[in-house]
């Protein structure tokens, strides 16, 4: 039985200890704190900064224990997650010490609660590397998530404390401390042999039934021979099946559900060719093989979508998995800079049908392969993989962003990544495990609608690109009006400053990336010339990160099979921000981009490969058309273009796409449409067919300035 | 104490054995056999044909154990390697059964010889991967070397046996079973941390001492402190350091050496450096960096030296490695394909300072990873390092040849690659393991002077080519005259064939790599036109190879630092072949190539960038002038320039160098020297400088035919 406890708070400096406060377990102590500080809404103005003066701060939880225990249990202490290093007390005596905050932690205190049921955690300052820069790179020695240590969508703001459940546990002897499900799959992925790997020491009784509730086995066998299964899908693909296991003990009992799949890393169409001597290697694969079936991965880049990880809900997780469903998506990238998300993340993405590639936690530094850093890493490590690998809809294991670049500095040499190769092969035999990404033949970046250094937009940058792997591009916007509202005053709202500590500096409108990142007022007064208010460079910032997503994302489809993935940079945000990449909007807001992104990922629609966005009266627009096909089926469709230009909605074509296979493109006919001399506007590409709609907006414009302007003066 | 037995050997067909014949141990029990049916010299004609025919059969190693035991010893059967898969018997009673011919086998036979003494090894016919083409591919699910099932320069010819010492052993209490030595290095590598890990059940004392004989340590510990410690340095660099120790127990005593060393991987100069986004990856890192210090690595690709791997002697490892210091190499790839050479290999690399690439036995197949080849890979491997580690002069475990190109289809994932970086972590957690070569950044090939496809030579090609490493490149040359006549009869040796089964083809000359390899006559005729003789095709193929090797080796040590290796395919050669890549002629021949790349390997040399190797009369000749140098010291030279052609030397130019840091190269100016209108000659251009003189041959030609003759006609 389970027992939750009622917590309270306190800072430590010097060893003394501040007021107790109220405490939220699971969650962060420096949202308790700043609560019981006042400190107001960390999303607004520049409150992020008050946080920095206590980070090197010690954190003490107290409770007095509570609990029932009957004859002949014993009382444990548990916890499944504490960031980051901490001691347990239990009436003053040092239970334990852990560093690591993935690690189930559990210790049996029924002989010392006799002397009383004090129990306190004394949570560690954050970790931070001697003689590391005050960023990121203090946390190239520890196993806590980089993100926090700040990054150019997350404030630095670093969290800790009991961020996972933790609770007093009575154990009689017929207690299930866990149950993990395993099988093996015949050949042809009809049958499974499912083992039940249960930790009790009573005998229990296991029930399986199938979605519909139908009992398929009930008994004491560990070991069950399935028929005829059904297996787990990903979204567009079939049905992500689960079957539900119940394992019960005389007074015990845990449930679970269970989906069947084979997933492998296959190698990419043509990515055998390796054209010239000196002959180097084959691009790594990259396809993800599911059921013997080579899928398009399209999705996102999942981030924390809060700071205060230990606050997320179960609710969150769900919302925004379900929400990428909905974008047609299936997978999510859980970058290695975040943390590793809670059980309601995995348990959604199970039910949706929404892949999960799982990196750990290492991003953007070199992780040394000290003796301290790898003894810390291997348990951290083991831990994440033994609560991942349960879930059907895990099916890559990553070391970490982006390692292998010079901003990183780690190579295939580095012992933290052969670690991790070394453990996922011991726990997780038949997952595909990669050091990094981008690996050879993948691609990341670029991260903005235009390039200044090469004067591209992203649409001759992809047309151009032949990558395996689209696992990161972005393509920012200016927040929605309501979100700037919520995170200046008005006066700050209508004068976007740069100024380091500014609020629209500190929410990364300015220099998060490059320096007119992420609002990009230079690109905006480039296309669109100079605006009047605040809402129309909004406005004509969607307008850019729409047809930007829906080139890049469309793009990388068109190039199936040689290229099998595309997920942007990145599909969530933990607070606030005044402009990003993002598609929903803190906490739970579908941005313009999300639409955009759901249109370009349907599995079956009409596409366009349209050479650039703007275009001057005189210039002949030309685009391909395209069936772009990822589902299962054989398609035949019957595509009409129009061309709407000064108002005027012209037919062009009609295209027959005749019969394509099923996950197989169809590339068509290339239309060429002569641009009338009219002043600067949109016009509209659209493609009607059966299966749907795709619209297009392109730039009709006498003059695209080199527009460098930092700060937009606004007219009003 | 050791006692070697002798044995006898049969055949084994259907169950019934062939008379038995005397056999070497070690030794390879084909070459046995071939020598009592008096077969002839596998080298001549087309013997090895004869060969095919019992490769399916079992062998029967018999004897009639022979030992001393005084009263508590125990007796042993031991064998450090038989080939590949056998079952030992003691008076009919099997023993033991194994797969692999890398791990040490010893089992207690003290009980059974109470029965009698009837030894018997039965060696199981090569395995062959069922439904596999005949060729390498039967050999994708074992861990015998592939290079017996036939390749470009070994015929097919499969060997097995007691390949490796294999004895009877008393042993007291006393006996030390085996001794490692392992060390900690201090940061500065200026003291060690020894520690004797010693299996043995009694006392030992230990010695050590340094390559004077002065004695260091004697005593009882086997954790020792070391200061002032001398390290092993590569060939070039320094003095391979070698210590000398001994463990004694009461009546036992074993003896080694031991160097210390520190080698890492690092990344090459400008490899981080990823030009375009979407942004892939870093190339890998491929730099030995030995003690600290970046080397260029420059050797060779090491093959058997012997079809009979069982029958190389202890000299003929020892002067083969001992040409390849004088050649001025520092580093050997032991290919994959290959077995692991005996100890003596690895004892004469340590004292020459050749630095040693090993690869496991994975070449050119896909090894799948299925259970039952996993099982065998993993001891075999872990028998392999635990042999290897302890020389000096290992730097790098390897998992096999081009697994990741696609004549061999492995990735990334392939189980058997990371069960090996697993193995190579726990077993040797210091060195660099890379799963295969080429790596990304990395070259393989080409392997002729001239490529007909893109009609350029060695000269074009790599002046392009901008690798981090080229770790196997080839030129060939036919063979000696002396060596044609010891394969050929007098008629065949003048009517070279292509015929499948003739001795040309078997002895590679013809359709080897590609159409017309090794012996090319059509790129001999392209250049020099139609020979009269075979002495004159060799001549000139002779010509090719040492200017081709010269222009590669050269080349790749210019582009330092972004390139770090270079080693030519292939080193030696195992068998007499008609035509070949190779430097050392079989058995032990230096061939002018073999002077040609001890010349182009020099520390410090003057060096030339030639753009062609062909010039017609009004060309310009051009060519770029370079010091280069390897070595460890600053270095400042005057090199004289000169020309040579009609028989006139002339003066071109003087380059004082300037002074030039360790380990760099200088470049220096831009030659101009125009052809004069004559007749197809050899032009000569000579660099002399106080370091030494450097001289290349170029091919002046009023007419170079696009030859495609394939087999000469001679005109005697």
């Amino acid at each position: 039985m389970r027992y939750n406890q009622q917590w309270l708070g306190a800072s430590i400096t010097d060893g003394s200890y501040s007021d107790f406060f109220t405490v939220t377990v699971p969650g962060d102590i420096q949202k308790d704190y700043a609560e019981f500080m006042s400190w107001g809404d960390v999303n607004y103005m520049d409150n992020c900064i008050k946080y920095n003066d206590i980070e090197d701060l010690f954190w003490s939880y107290k409770t007095n224990v509570v609990y029932e225990a009957k004859k002949g249990e014993r009382v444990y202490f548990v916890t499944e997650g504490i960031e980051y290093e901490y001691d347990v007390k239990l009436n003053g005596k040092l239970l334990l010490h852990h560093e690591g905050m993935f690690s189930k932690v559990e210790t049996d205190i029924t002989d010392e609660l006799k002397n009383g049921s004090d129990l306190e955690i004394i949570i560690y300052p954050h970790p931070k590397r001697e003689g590391a820069a005050e960023c990121r790179d203090q946390a190239d020695q520890s196993c806590k998530p980089a993100v926090g240590y700040g990054w150019d969508w997350h404030p630095r703001l670093l969290v800790s404390g009991l961020w996972n459940e933790t609770y007093i546990e009575t154990r009689s002897d017929n207690h299930i401390n866990d149950v993990e499900v395993k099988y093996t799959l015949n050949k042809d992925l009809t049958a499974a042999d499912v083992h039940f790997e249960i930790d009790c020491k009573a005998d229990c009784e296991i029930t399986v039934s199938d979605m519909d509730g139908n009992t398929l086995y009930k008994g004491a066998n560990t070991d069950i021979h399935m028929e005829s299964i059904r297996l787990w899908w990903c979204n567009g693909q079939g049905t992500p099946y689960l079957y539900n296991w119940t394992v019960k003990s005389a007074d015990c009992e845990k449930s679970g559900r269970m989906g069947f799949k084979k997933v492998r890393l296959v190698m990419n169409d043509k990515a055998w060719d390796v054209p010239f001597f000196p002959k180097s290697r084959a691009n790594a694969p990259i396809t993800v093989e599911l059921n013997g079936r080579r899928i398009f991965a399209k999705g996102s880049n999942w981030v924390n979508p809060d700071i205060f990880t230990g606050t997320i809900t179960d609710e969150t997780y769900r919302t925004q998995v379900k929400y990428a469903k909905e974008a047609n998506m299936n997978i999510l990238r859980c970058w290695g800079g975040a943390n590793v998300n809670k059980e309601a993340f995995f348990d959604a993405c199970d039910e949706y049908g929404i892949m999960v590639w799982q990196e750990f936690p290492l991003s953007c530094n070199n992780y040394k392969g000290t003796p301290e850093y790898l003894s810390v890493l291997e348990p951290e490590a083991r831990a994440i993989i033994k609560r991942v690998r349960r879930h059907a809809c895990h099916v890559i294991w990553c070391g970490g962003n982006e390692l292998f670049n010079s901003w990183s500095g780690m190579t295939d040499q580095s012992h933290a990544l052969r670690l991790l190769d070394k453990i996922c092969y011991e726990e997780d035999f038949a997952k595909p495990y990669i050091m990094t990404a981008p690996l050879n033949g993948m691609g990341h970046g670029y991260y903005q609608f235009y390039d200044t250094d090469t004067d591209k937009t992203v649409f001759e940058i992809y047309r151009n690109s032949h990558k395996s792997a689209y696992s990161e591009f972005g393509n920012p916007s200016i927040a929605s009006m309501e979100q700037l509202r919520r995170i200046f005053d008005e006066e700050t709202l209508n004068n976007p400053s740069p100024a380091v500590d500014s609020p629209w500096y500190l929410h990364h409108g300015f220099k998060a990336w490059h320096e007119n990142s992420w609002c990009c007022f230079n690109i905006l007064e480039k296309y669109f010339g100079k605006q009047n208010t605040i809402e129309e460079y909004v406005e004509k910032s969607n307008i850019l990160q729409c047809e930007g997503y829906k080139c890049i994302f469309e793009e990388a489809r068109r190039q199936k099979p040689e290229c099998s993935m595309a997920m942007n940079w990145d599909y969530n945000e933990p607070w606030r921000t005044a402009a990003g990449n993002n598609l929903i909007e803190y906490p739970m807001t579908k941005k313009p981009s999300y639409y955009a992104v759901q249109s370009a990922l349907r599995d079956v629609m009409p596409s366009a490969r349209a050479e650039h966005f703007t275009f001057k009266p005189g210039d002949v627009f030309n685009a391909e058309l395209w069936l772009l096909n990822d589902s299962t089926k054989a398609v035949e469709d019957t595509v009409e273009v129009y061309f709407t230009v000064d108002g005027v909605k012209k037919h062009i074509m009609t295209w027959n796409t005749g019969l394509g296979e099923a996950n197989t493109n169809i590339r068509g006919h290339r239309i060429a449409v002569d641009i009338p001399d009219s002043p600067t506007q949109l016009m509209t590409l659209t493609l009607e067919a059966k299966c749907g709609t795709s619209k297009y907006r392109f730039l009709l414009s006498n003059d695209i300035p080199e527009g460098e302007v930092f700060i937009p003066t606004l007219n009003n």
